[in-house]
């Protein structure tokens, strides 16, 4: 396992974040044939030669030796503490479609179990040039959803990440940062202390080493990691093309709730959260309560389904029935497919989907969804 | 037919407007027969005995002659200048569920031709207290689709209506104000000089005879009319409990569009807007464009379908054909019966309703919809 980490640590100090090739390659070869394939120079793995010089500097051993004089840990998949939320990544690169490359790992700063952190988790992001309403309702929220016990998880950027934190720390709740630079570097510089308050009660996490300062292209990597952590994505203020609103559409290939706060149709950091809403099937939400209501509706749906109590295939809506009569018996199905197949709304399809899996009627796995178990 | 105008005159001045019982009979024994069976005080349509004693002092040709000398007009169905949405209403009545009753006939106040002023009409409706950012969007919303060609219906009062339709009188477009009093009966009192303008480049409508001051349940009755008379209703701005809501209420039974302004959440203003899009399956809209792509849409999707190009039964969306196979083969289905049905959303099967009305698989019925003509 230690080999595994350190090939794991090697590739996160060579490979750009999200990036696609590498992260298919190491689900089916591993992490260690995969870093021997970037550190020799494996075309199919990169093709400018560019990840081979950047492997020639980089120990892998040595990038956990100066995590860990630093107090930082490194989490890997299956590893204690490591946020089972994120699998979802990993399964969606089995299959075409919708891919989210997962992290190698996770650098971590903070005392609070990550993964348990994660077990009721919602991000809240939004516009970094926020107005004070935009300000105001994300902190109420994030403040309620705490209070609520629920995590709430952001970027640390200025605007609507930094209020989000804030409102959490206030009430005493747990905030989880995820950064694009190493989790030693404050970034903004200016939310440095706030990084540290962060640090002290909840946790900083990125899948970059520490002492790496971010790169543009990472703050969208970095959006999937966020919205990979939690049940789903509210996005308060977001102008027409926000970067909020590429966290959303992570959030989306991953099967996560969309939610949007409206706001003054005049108010041009309000279009992106409309524009969700009105075109893409994001749920409105107007507070906390409405974002328990959709983020805590699987929880809900589940509950009154105990051993021995079935539900017949014959009591299923029609619309259950139509999704999953319209779902491959060969291969997984991608909720794309269904879409196309059904006519139906991504939500709908979703919505449906996991209906039928609390039911046992369908299962999720790498790209998509199978039949279940349980025969009609 | 003068005998049946002179019925409808005199119920129109004895019976509450949106009263069911009458409305059902009319819909059965005509008009003559009804006022003939309300004036001999007839125990089914009048338990306590009212009618009758107003009818004693009620004639119709009175009614009639008391408009003619006032220069307004009073349309019934079938006449010229009928405005051929309501008939929606008289459709409602035959079957049970969702029923709104037409009016008896529209007394009418404005030389426009109410009936084509109709054939592109928005309702515009919202608080009376409405904010200052309310009444902006509102004028500008009823400006923008006045520009396009469309009438603005509204109600006249304080408020969002008022601006709605001073919006529409700013670009010379056409307004039409219905309201709970005669319609030379000027409610609000502040707005007497607004409802000259509108009577003036458009028309002022009402179900009670001239000269009638309005009663407090009439607002919620004179709603339903507005509704009906539009090919959507828009909400700008309503608290929790807004009268505004009653007409979205009256909208969604007749099958037309239920349209939503969002706003700030921390504005209780906006509570009644939020509900109808996270609750009731509004479209969220931000713009007159929003507007037009929902309410235009029908006219959009008939566009190219001519005689001759018929899409087949198989080319048809899986939901499409979904909705269609769970409608009854013996009579009309009510879109809460399909939706109870199918598990779909009313909003989802209402559109399939209008797809499949365009292709000729479906028609809108009194009571719902039925199967069309169309053998698939």
């Amino acid at each position: 396992m230690s080999r595994d980490r350190e090939a794991r640590a090697a590739l996160s100090a060579v490979v750009e974040p999200g990036e696609e090739t590498v992260a298919v390659r190491l689900e089916e070869a591993g992490a260690v044939a995969t870093w021997n394939a970037v550190r020799d120079g494996d075309d199919a793995l990169d093709k400018t030669g560019l990840l081979r010089r950047r492997a020639v500097r980089v120990d892998g051993a040595g990038v956990l030796a100066r995590a860990e004089r630093l107090g930082i840990d490194f989490l890997c998949p299956g590893d204690p503490g490591w946020p089972a939320p994120l699998n979802a990544m990993a399964a969606t690169m089995t299959f075409g479609a919708d891919r989210v490359p997962p992290p190698f790992g996770l650098y971590v700063r903070g005392d609070v179990d990550l993964s348990g952190a994660v077990d009721h988790a919602v991000a809240i992001v939004g516009a970094r040039n926020a107005s004070r309403y935009g300000e105001r309702v994300a902190s109420d929220l994030a403040a309620d959803l705490a209070l609520s016990g629920w995590t709430v998880v952001s970027g640390a950027a200025f605007g609507i990440d930094g209020v989000a934190h804030r409102g959490a720390l206030t009430v005493g709740g747990v905030t989880i940062a995820v950064l694009a630079s190493g989790v030693d570097v404050p970034y903004p510089r200016g939310h440095t202390d706030l990084l540290d308050r962060i640090a002290a009660s909840g946790v900083v996490v990125s899948e970059v080493p520490p002492g790496s300062r971010p790169m543009r292209s990472w703050f969208l990597a970095r959006n999937r990691i966020i919205a990979a952590l939690t049940a789903g994505t509210v996005v308060v203020e977001a102008a027409a093309r926000s970067g909020a609103l590429n966290t959303a559409r992570w959030a989306d290939k991953l099967s996560r709730e969309v939610l949007a706060m409206p706001g003054p149709v005049t108010s041009a950091l309000s279009v992106g959260c409309h524009d969700l809403v009105r075109d893409h099937g994001a749920t409105l939400v107007t507070d906390a309560r409405d974002v328990l209501d959709a983020v805590g509706q699987l929880a809900a749906d589940a509950a009154p389904l105990r051993q021995g109590e079935e539900r017949p295939f014959d009591r299923l809506l029609p619309v259950q029935r139509m999704v999953r009569e319209h779902m491959s018996a060969e291969g997984p199905s991608s909720v794309d497919l269904l879409v196309r197949a059904t006519g139906l709304e991504g939500a709908r399809v979703r919505r449906a989907l996991r209906e039928l899996a609390i039911g046992g009627w369908v299962t999720q796995v790498p790209g998509g969804w199978c039949l279940g178990s349980r025969v009609p």
